[in-house]
């Protein structure tokens, strides 16, 4: 058969699949193509529309670099990243609440001693994080790394401005749990802060009067071996755009109380220079497997 | 609320695009919010799955230039381009039948006389090809732009040959109809050939186990100042690949007899240089306005 009806497409090209080799490949192909005919169907989607959508996909491509991750934020501004998420951790049985992974996280993180201060070089009220992570009854776990970044004063990530390729990383760090489960770092108080808008994801937010913000928060991402990898961010509490994240990443078990703090020492006996906040999160992995994800720059462009 | 289940999640996403001006892209973007989110929850996508899907758009994002367009050619083999086509030309009144614009419409169209060789440097079996426009009664249209393109011996685009950049186009011209509706021009016979398998795209085809092959064919733009814009392909009956299109492209009414012929001189009076094959078509366009697509380049980089 050379000629289809609209129906009749949507069956060949399903047909067309059949002999993947791979039946979980197959089957999320064939679903795609159901997904994508019934949409253009019941949209009557135009040609121009349709020349709009291939720019628009073309150009998100083409924003990403080894540090920008465009088609990620696409995921996360339309909640696919927060589903993907919630469909694959159903039941916590008691670990960690995760959220989304974000388009920064770089994979540059050097392991680094307790207690430094991660953004020494920033402005910014001074922060005090202290941690631990144990398994589901509480039992700490030594050993382990943890991966940490955030937006610095102004509201961005260290990778995207233009000193990062000279001056390496700032606000961007991994520590190693000591023996009781333990680590401990100083930093600023990280402000809520705008998805980039000078790509084509945010440009779509402005232009569908959404607000670009994502309330302040810190992404950790919590690798013990013999657990699932945890991927989260401890939100801090109050913050106005706490109830709105413009990628729907917010749950209430993430919201940390950050409170002042003016005692002359921290709470590992070094001095204080003035005020500054405490920040107490606890994460509880539990036993799985499962890759941590790769950074960005090593899967994007393999074949590319 | 700051916590959602996976179906609060997909309400929040869809209510976060109440406020976008223009109705029907806040229709087009919620429909797309359920469309991907329902997806997500039937195939129970894994993360695994969901970065490989990320890497697979960045990629295609990736391999576009101003000559090559990837996202096109991924629409065109998951059938949407076809579908595309076929909601918007439901009722066709006798207009000649259309088909997928492909991937290789580069816009570099430049008006040649009649009777020109489109391929003079090309080796292959010799065609002389005769068409004219007209309108739905039958009224041949003068002054009308057809652009005109096709692959060489080896299956290959202009554009996608190294020497694109130097020599310029070959197999790629406009004519203009003269005061009767027609214009002829000689060419050779094209090949059936594989779609691009140096990009994603090709390689999820070869991975699937599709064959990547498109039955021969030439490339017609019909552009008629108020009528609309016809796109659409010649195929050459008898091509082994005429049933099975990888891109779906092929319509009975498009498939035409290409006759051999050994007369000595060619429709236009002009000597046959040994023997030669006759390709005749005519084009009937309907009323109606639409801009002709832009060609690559012009758009996908416009704000990257």
């Amino acid at each position: 058969m050379t000629q289809f009806n609209d129906t009749e497409l949507t069956a060949a090209v399903i047909k067309s699949f059949e002999q993947t080799p791979n039946s979980r490949a197959r089957f999320l192909l064939q679903e795609l193509v159901k997904s994508l005919h019934d949409y253009v169907r019941k949209t009557d989607l135009s040609f121009e529309e349709w020349d709009t959508a291939i720019g628009f996909l073309t150009r998100t491509g083409q924003k990403c670099t080894d540090i920008r991750q465009e088609f990620i934020l696409l995921s996360d501004v339309l909640g696919v990243s927060m589903l993907v998420d919630a469909v694959n951790h159903r039941d916590r049985d008691g670990a960690t609440e995760t959220t989304v992974l974000g388009p920064f996280y770089v994979g540059e993180h050097k392991v680094t001693p307790h207690g430094s201060d991660i953004s020494a070089d920033l402005s910014g009220e001074r922060m005090f994080v202290q941690s631990r992570v144990t398994d589901l009854g509480g039992k700490p776990l030594a050993g382990v790394p943890v991966d940490v970044w955030h937006a610095d004063q102004d509201g961005f990530y260290d990778s995207q401005r233009p000193s990062y390729a000279t001056d390496g990383p700032s606000s961007r760090a991994r520590f190693v749990t000591d023996a009781d489960g333990r680590f401990h770092f100083r930093t600023i108080v990280p402000c809520s802060y705008p998805i980039p808008t000078d790509g084509p994801v945010g440009q779509m937010i402005m232009q569908t009067n959404r607000h670009p913000m994502r309330p302040a928060h810190v992404h950790f991402l919590v690798n013990a071996r013999g657990y699932e990898p945890l991927i989260t961010h401890v939100f801090v509490e109050g913050d106005k755009y706490i109830d709105s994240d413009v990628v729907f990443g917010v749950k209430d078990e993430l919201i940390a109380k950050v409170e002042k703090r003016t005692d002359p020492v921290m709470p590992d006996g070094k001095p204080a220079d003035g005020p500054w906040h405490l920040m107490t999160y606890e994460f509880h992995v539990k036993p799985g497997g499962g890759l941590a994800p790769a950074p960005l720059g090593t899967k994007a462009t393999e074949d590319a």
